[in-house]
């Protein structure tokens, strides 16, 4: 019964790369704490960029200056 | 002044069903625990199958086998 | 299988009016969308009526003021 | 370390403007309890004006008569 | 940089639980996506079972049940 | 009408500071977006530092460390 929110800033993650987040945040779940997989809901929120701050500036720009 | 979040697979929800969802969430509240209807506010967040995961698995999958 | 979250000022909400937000917006994502209800959840907080801001002032302040 | 969530109705938000929003927030959070830039995360949420309900409506409507 | 939040209900998770849960999300992230662990956040909500829906009815019906 | 959630470990936060988080980040949205306070919704969570990861571990060990 666990509900899961992953956000990521959208830089490709692929399909593969989101059923391993979803297959191993599930089973984390059931090795931590006994939760059923079968009603864990994992959901992943790709953010622009541009929307995702951290330490005051935009990602874009971090990304820029290769950070 | 509620909040509400409702986050569903993006599978065609029309505009007529998202005018339901709001109103009915909206006369719920107002109903139920006596909110003022002018200050609810309902988020409807529409997620990619690819990146809803239940039973341990994408949404995607879960469709391609008719569930 | 979707999630819906309802936040409320925590002023007192019963076991009772929780049971008809639960049920009542389950059974409005069966009526509008068919969303299956043994896979919908619902999550109810309560937040601090000092957590809790509109028009820039807590809302802790405008109980006072009647609002 | 905090984490702020911005979530505003998509109509038009420069990255000028989603700028000033990362670094106030930033900065308004170093002022008032001394929190480290270096860590405070800003994800800003643009919703489409469909998926917005406020009074019972989708801000959609609201827009078409002038609110 | 990612962001995770983990919603369970409150049934008595312990101080290691939620290390173990800290640990392998951050983990998963570096493994699947290269991530940062310096900058992951993740933030676990306790949730009473009266506030948790699922099926229609709160969890705490559900555990009387022995569900 | 924007919605902002601020998620802050819980440390001692006053009902003074809060009222300053408030103000501001209402005063932010309307001077960068022309939104209206009247309808801005500001939340603030306070978290357990037990239930705050970062770097792959809870807040409160870091905290013992002094950092």
């Amino acid at each position: 019964m666990p509900y899961v929110n992953i956000k990521i800033t959208r830089e490709g993650a692929t399909v593969e790369q989101k059923e391993l987040l979803i297959a191993g945040v599930t089973n984390l779940l059931k090795d931590v704490l006994g939760k059923n997989p079968a009603t864990t809901v994992v959901v992943i929120d790709e953010v622009d960029t541009d929307n995702w701050g951290i330490g005051g500036e935009r990602v874009t720009v971090r990304r820029e200056r290769g950070q």
